[in-house]
C-alpha cells in the first residue's frame, strides 16, 4: 500500500469520504488511489477557490469535514481567500497540499515556493507529511484538529515521493474526543445572576448557537428573563423559518448595529465575538460595546456549547431547547407566513418576495447576495425550516462554491444560492461541477451591475470628492455580464428576469427541476 | 494631500502609471485618488488573479512595473498564484494591499489576516506604511525595489487611515539605479577560455539574454566557439522571428532535456538557473546537468546582462549585438518563412501551422497552450518577428491576463493569447477587461477537454494502476465547456473552429478586426 493508499483509507475511515479538487503532477498518486479507495467520493474543481468554498459548504451541512487536494504552493493560494471564510467560521476543512518530492525541493524548480507560509494565514495545524509510514497518523491528527472544537482548517502537506512510496499504514478511526471545555459552574451562575437582574442585558449567539435546538434554549432564556436575543451578523449555518427561535441579526452597519446594541448594561456572548464593526471609518468606533455594557462568554469557540447551554438553562429555570425544534420535513406545521407574490418591476424588496414566496421546506439556502439581498431575509423569516448559510469571512466568491458542497453533503435537500453579480464572478467554475455532478442547486444572480456595496462605501469612508474615474472601478456594466450565457458556457441551464413575474415563474421553475440551473434576476436598480 | 493622493502621484513620477486592481472598502480612497491623478491609468478586474497576471504581461513589454492593487489578505490570496509566477520570471511588479485602519486591527474582523505571511510566498520587500507622511517614500522603495535587478514582486501593506489620512509628501522620482552587478574580468576570462577550447560547450540563456541583441551577441559567441546555445524552458519574454537568433529550447520533459544536454563538458549560464526537471519522478533525476559538466555563470539575476555579454563578445572576439536586430515593424525583411494553411481535421499540428501562417509582425503571443501548442513553436521560428511569453512559475491561469496586460502596455500591437481549455478556467474574467478596455487581444482557446499534460503525467510518475475514477478527475467533459458562450458572457464575440479551414478563417478575420474575440479551436484528438 502506497502513501496515497494509506491516506485516503484514513480519512474514510475517520469520517472524511468526500474531496473536493484541483490536482497537479504532484498529486497524481492521490488521484490514482481513488480506485482503489472507492468510498472516497473525488468531486473535480476547475479552480481552487471553488474547492475549498465547497469543502466548507459540505462541512457546514455535513457536521464533518471534507478534505480538499490543491497543488502546490500556487494552488493554496487560489483556495485561500475561501479557505479564510473557513477559518473566520470556524468550519472544519482537511485541506491537503501536494507538494514536490523532498529530495526535489532543493532545486527551487518553477512550481517550488513556501506552502507553509502561506498556510499559516489560515491555519494553526500545519504539518509536512515527512515518512511514508507516518502519512496516515499525519492526516487523524490533521482530522482531528479540523474538527476541533474550534473547527479548522488543518493543513497537511503531503511531498509526492511521501505519496508514492510503499509502506502507507492506515489508521482505521481518531480517538474519542471531547466535544469542547465543559462550562464553569461559577461563570454560568454569574451570567444566570445578570439574566436575573434589572438591568438591560442582551445575548448575542453565533456558531454552533444558531441552530436551532440552541435557540430554542436562548429562546426560553430570553422570555423568561427579558434579554434581548441577537445574532452576530454573519453565521456560518443559521436553522430558522417558521417555528424556529429568531435572533434579531446585527446590522452590517456599525451605525445600525450600534443602535441595535445601545442601552445594553451587559452582553452575553453564546460562541460569538465581541461586536466590532466590519472595517474602520474615519471618526466612527470600531468596538461597538455600549460604553460601560460588561461582556460575558457563556461558551466560546473551543469550549462544549451544548453543556452550556443545558447549565445556563438549568440556572436560570427553563427547560433546555430540543433537536426536534426543526422537525422532520413533510410534517405540517403552524406558523408559516409567506409574502404575496409581487408583480411589476423587478426589485431587491420585490425579489425578495419572490423568494419568500417559493422557498422550499428543508432548503439550503447559501446567501451572497450582498446588497441585493436586503429584503430577503425579513421575506423568508417564516418560510417553512430551512438552513442560511452566511459568508463569515468577508472574502466574496464563496457562494456558489458554498452551494455545491452543501449539496453534495445534502443530496435530498434544494440547495438555493443567492449571489450578487460582483461575488458570482470570482468562482463561478463551481457551475460546471454542479452539472457534472448533477447536482440541485437552484443559482439566483442579482444583476445590479455594480459593486454597489462599494458605492457606498466609497461615501462611508468618506472620500467625498470622487470623480468618475474613480467611479468607473466600481461599475461592472460596459459591457454588461450576460450571466445566462456564463452558465450555459459551463453546461448549466440558464434564464433570465426582466420583471417580478418572470423571476417568479423562472425560480418556481428552476426550484422543481432536477439538476443545476441559474437564473439571472435583473435589477430595476442598484437598491 | 491624502496619503493616497501622494501614493499615485509618487507611483506616476516614478514611471508606474498603470493600476490593474480589484479594490474593496479599505482601497476606497486609492480609487477616489484617481481622478486627482489622471496620469494613473486604472484597470478594472473582475478577479485578482486576473491583475496580477496582467501586470506581470504589462511590466514584461513595458520593461517598467505596473502596479496592483489588492484587498487585504483575501484579495493578495486570489493574486498569489499569478504573484508567483511573476516571481519567478524575475518580473518587477508593485504590489499593493490595502488593509484594515492600523487601529482596527486589534479587532480581528471578519477581514483581518496575517497579510505579511502571505505576501512573503512572493515578495522578499514586504513594507507595512505605517505614516501617512512616509508612504510616498515606501513606495518609492518599493519601486526600486521592484525594478531590480533581479526584477520582483515588491509588497506594499496599505493600511487604510494611512491612505485617508492627511499629510501625504510625494516622491518626484527614484534615484539613479545601476543596471546590475557589472561583470568580473577573471570570470569572464575563464568563460572564453571554456568557449575557446576543444571540449563540448552549452550555453543557456532565459531572462534578458532572451532579446534580441543578446540573443544576437551569443548567437555569434555561439559560431565563433562552436558552442550550442539553448534556452530555458519558460522564458518571460523571448524576441524571436526571421532575422533574429534562435536559442534551441530545453523540452519540458527531464529526459529530452537530458537529450539536449548530453555531452557537454561545460554549461554556461546567462541569467538562467541550471536546469532541473520541472516535477520529481520516481527513479529519474532532477539535476539535468550530465555527469561531470561543469557549470559556469556568465550572468545571474543580480547582474547587469548587457554588460556581461559585451565583455565577453570582446573576450571571444565577435561584435556585439545592435538593438537592430529585431528592427523597425513594416520593414521589408528576408527570411520569413511561414507554413502553408494547412486544410481537413483541426489537429495541435493544423493548428500550429494555421498559426504559423498568419503569426502578424510585431504580434504578442502569451502561450500558455500547454500540451496543445507543441507544434506552434516550430511553425513561428521564421514568422516575422515577434515577442514570445510564456508561464514562468508553472502556475497555470496566467495566459489571458497576461495576454491583457501586454495589450495594456503596447497599444499599437496585435497580441495572441494561446490557451488550453483547462489553464482558461482559472482567469477568464480577463476577457471582461479586454472587453472594457478595447484591447486589441485575440484569444485562442485549444478545447481537447481534458487535463491533457496530467493524463501524460500520471504515467510518467508510475501511477499505472489509473482507473475509471482516477480518469475522471483530468477529463474536461461532462459537460463540455462552451467557450463561445464564456467569451459572449463577457462581452467578447466569439467563435468556434471545428475544421482547419474554419480555424484560419476565424484566426484571420479575429487578427484583423479591432477590440478582443474568442475563437474556440476544438481539436481532433487531445494531442
Amino acid at each position: 500500500m502506497n502513501g496515497a493508499q494509506s491516506l485516503l483509507r484514513t480519512l474514510v475511515d475517520c469520517g472524511v469520504d468526500a474531496c473536493f479538487m484541483n490536482p497537479g503532477t504532484s498529486e497524481m498518486h492521490f488521484v490514482a488511489a481513488l480506485d482503489s479507495v472507492p468510498e472516497m467520493r473525488g468531486v473535480l474543481a476547475l479552480f481552487e477557490g471553488v474547492a475549498t468554498g465547497a469543502a466548507d459548504g459540505y462541512a457546514r451541512m455535513a457536521d464533518r469535514p471534507a478534505a480538499v487536494l490543491l497543488h502546490l504552493g500556487p494552488g493554496l493560494g487560489n483556495g485561500l481567500a475561501n479557505l479564510h471564510n473557513a477559518r473566520k467560521g470556524q468550519v472544519p476543512v482537511v485541506n491537503i497540499v501536494g507538494d514536490h518530492a523532498t529530495y526535489h525541493k532543493q532545486f527551487d524548480s518553477q512550481l517550488e515556493s513556501d506552502i507553509e507560509t502561506v498556510a499559516r494565514n489560515v491555519s494553526t495545524f500545519i504539518r509536512r507529511s515527512a515518512k511514508t509510514e507516518e502519512l496516515a497518523a499525519d492526516a487523524a491528527d490533521a482530522i482531528a484538529a479540523a474538527i476541533g472544537p474550534p473547527g479548522q482548517v488543518a493543513t497537511l502537506i503531503l511531498p509526492a515521493d511521501v505519496s508514492w512510496s510503499d509502506g502507507g499504514v492506515p489508521v482505521s478511526s481518531l480517538p474519542p474526543r471531547p466535544g469542547g471545555t465543559p462550562p464553569e459552574d461559577a461563570n454560568v451562575a454569574a451570567i444566570a445572576a445578570v439574566l436575573r437582574g434589572d438591568l438591560p442585558v442582551g445575548i448575542l449567539v453565533g456558531g454552533r448557537a444558531c441552530r436551532a435546538p440552541a435557540l430554542a434554549t436562548l429562546g426560553a432564556v430570553a422570555e423568561a428573563s427579558g434579554a434581548k436575543l441577537m445574532s452576530e451578523t454573519f453565521v456560518a449555518r443559521t436553522e430558522r423559518g417558521a417555528g424556529v427561535v429568531a435572533p434579531e441579526r446585527l446590522a452590517y452597519l456599525g451605525e445600525m448595529a450600534a443602535a441595535q446594541l445601545d442601552g445594553l448594561a451587559h452582553l452575553v456572548l453564546v460562541d460569538a465575538k465581541s461586536p466590532v464593526s466590519f472595517f474602520a471609518y474615519p471618526g466612527k468606533p470600531s468596538d461597538l460595546v455600549p460604553d460601560g455594557c460588561r461582556v460575558h462568554t457563556l461558551a466560546g469557540p473551543g469550549d462544549d456549547v451544548g453543556a452550556a447551554l443545558d447549565a445556563l438553562a438549568e440556572s436560570v429555570g427553563v427547560a433546555r431547547g430540543r433537536r426536534g425544534a426543526l422537525g422532520a420535513p413533510g410534517e405540517p406545521r403552524g406558523g408559516v407566513v409567506r409574502p404575496d407574490l409581487p408583480s411589476g418591476a423587478l426589485t431587491t424588496q420585490s425579489a425578495g418576495a419572490v423568494i419568500g414566496a417559493l422557498l422550499p421546506e428543508g432548503a439550503i439556502v447559501s446567501d451572497e447576495a450582498n446588497t441585493s439581498g436586503l429584503f430577503i431575509a425579513a421575506a423568508t423569516a417564516l418560510a417553512p425550516p430551512h438552513d442560511w448559510l452566511m459568508l463569515t469571512g468577508g472574502a466574496i466568491g464563496i457562494g456558489l462554491p458554498l452551494a455545491l458542497g452543501a449539496a453534495v453533503a445534502c443530496p435530498d435537500r434544494r440547495v438555493l444560492a443567492l449571489e450578487a453579480d460582483g461575488s458570482a464572478m470570482y468562482t463561478n467554475q463551481a457551475w460546471w461541477t454542479m452539472a457534472r455532478e448533477g447536482l440541485d442547486v437552484t443559482n439566483v444572480i442579482f444583476s445590479n451591475r455594480s459593486y454597489a456595496i462599494l458605492n457606498m462605501e466609497l461615501h462611508r469612508v468618506g472620500a467625498e470628492a470622487e470623480g468618475p474615474r474613480a467611479k468607473a472601478m466600481l461599475d461592472l456594466s460596459r459591457p454588461d455580464l450576460d450571466f445566462v450565457s456564463l452558465a450555459r458556457g459551463m453546461g448549466v441551464p440558464a434564464t433570465r428576469a426582466d420583471t417580478s413575474e418572470e423571476f417568479a415563474e423562472q425560480l418556481d421553475r428552476a426550484l422543481n427541476t432536477p439538476g443545476p440551473s441559474v437564473v439571472e434576476a435583473v435589477l430595476a436598480s442598484a437598491f
